[in-house]
């Protein structure tokens, strides 16, 4: 059980020990069945968890809505979301962070804000609400992504998502500076009154299609969301951007040209470096998106790579 | 191609005639050749990138090693790790970040600073440093985690690591501010030459065993931190703490009798949700850790479960 509980390495994994003291401190000082009933949510169910299918939670899955973690890490993002924009909106700056139509990932250039009203932007799918349910059927069911899934989904879904740890207070912050939220989403035009209702239902609204909601195929056809940003951009000065994938701060950043490591080298090096946590929020998230790529001459440097001396390799 | 490099909801997904319009603007605006002569890192030699084993690189580990994303998120943790402690030096605070052994989940107090020296604790594995060599093999071989190749890892594993992005610049700025940089990993004591010179030659030194490098074993026995904590806070003011998972800010986060989702609430709820990049850090590790658990109960609130109307449910 703590085998299979604490995977990875060392650091990763407290001794059982470790753990017998921790929930000895725990039973004497904790008093959790008082903190379980003073738990926002209600424990579910524990009737067959994996619907009787044998089924079990992919382990991005198990971090990204299970974990303190990842919990922690949004929270992270969204207080120092809320805080810079609260920060910039007092003195209004020169420039935005949305990139110019001349902009290149080598040499950026920003749109300027001259005197339009201040904006944030942001994504919604797992950087606004998580959504819990079509992962769980996607889990429960061992089902691979499915478009036309996710656009009943996208129908049928507005009750069963959870705001992102953090972002109802941080949206709500920036609200009272005086900032507007404009949502920024690839979700279909066409479902506009049902992803409303799932930004409003999360505690993240107001969401109105047209003015603080852009949506696939507003504007520019297709997924590209830099027409949707350049427009936003024309009317207000977008202070702040926050997303869980390159795409919700450039569309430069899915050049089908661009190498997986150079993708990465551009993300962190050079002009953008400065820009995250410091106008771009980043949001994590290892479940899906175009960051889940790669073979390994992608993912691991040919000059970091090592062999266990003692072998048993395949 | 398409289809498997851009996994998940819509949002994650630029159509074709989106990454068609993206490349043809990076092609005629990036020079990309340029850019690729200009990056840091030489491209791997595309030989044999699964060493012939038909291994894939798991989908945490694409996004963790080989993402823009990741890579945001660790420079966009260790920018505010920098400031925050940069601001706090100024001022020196009444108190540290290190929870008091009196302290509960519920009730959280903290190590006075009096007039001690300076310094910040961070963890090491997937904080500090990427154990790119140790997941690489572990990838190609299909294997799971092993504590002996793990102990082997640490002993001659020291050249197959990277920094996590971010971490270099922002320790160096940490330690010209006058504040003392102490890690605090589980990694065995016995290794602790091999584990001074993998964080040495990360560029993120130094790191001295017993003086800015604790170790398990080490003070108390096992794997648990806050002895190690407890004794570095008797000699420093900690304004700061990071790791990648919540046993490197309090072990009380490793309690066996803390539910899954408990676990998740104490993290992100009550006292703890205005710490977060605000003295205690967290680096996004979807790979390994206690973060990754949890059966469909634990991971998904039972209130926010769908299933697609038009069935196909296993």
């Amino acid at each position: 059980m703590i085998e299979t509980a604490f995977p990875g390495p060392a650091s990763g994994r407290p001794s059982r020990s470790a753990l017998a003291r921790a929930a000895v401190a725990a039973s004497l000082l904790l008093g959790l069945s008082a903190c379980v009933t003073a738990s926002p949510q209600p424990r579910p169910m524990p009737v067959e968890p994996d619907g009787g299918t044998g089924a079990t939670v992919p382990p991005a899955m198990q971090w990204m809505y299970g974990s303190g973690e990842s919990g922690a890490s949004s929270l992270q993002a969204y207080d120092a979301f809320r805080d810079h924009v609260i920060r910039v909106a007092r003195a209004r700056p020169a420039d935005s962070v949305v990139l110019a139509a001349s902009a290149t990932l080598a040499t950026p250039v920003y749109v300027p804000c001259g005197a339009k009203p201040l904006a944030v932007m942001l994504d919604v799918d797992e950087t606004a609400i998580q959504n819990l349910g079509y992962e769980y059927d996607e889990a429960l069911n061992a089902r691979s992504y499915d478009q036309e899934r996710w656009n009943r989904w996208e129908r049928t879904g507005a009750a069963a998502v959870a705001p992102m740890p953090g972002a109802v207070a941080a949206l709500r912050a920036i609200r009272d500076a005086g900032v507007t939220v404009i949502f920024n989403s690839n979700r279909m035009a066409a479902n506009s009154a049902q992803t409303e209702a799932a930004i409003e239902g999360a505690g993240l609204g107001p969401a109105r299609h047209g003015e603080t909601l852009y949506l696939q195929n507003d504007i520019g056809p297709g997924s590209a969301k830099d027409p949707r940003r350049a427009a936003v951009s024309a009317r207000y000065c977008v202070i702040a951007m926050a997303g869980d994938q390159l795409g919700d701060f450039s569309d430069l950043f899915n050049a089908r040209t661009l190498s997986i490591p150079d993708r990465r080298r551009f993300a962190t090096g050079g002009r953008f470096a400065s820009l995250w946590g410091n106008g771009w929020f980043m949001l994590s998230n290892p479940v899906y998106g175009p960051g889940i790529r790669g073979n390994f001459d992608d993912v691991f440097p040919a000059d970091k790579r090592w062999s266990d001396p003692q072998g048993g390799n395949r």
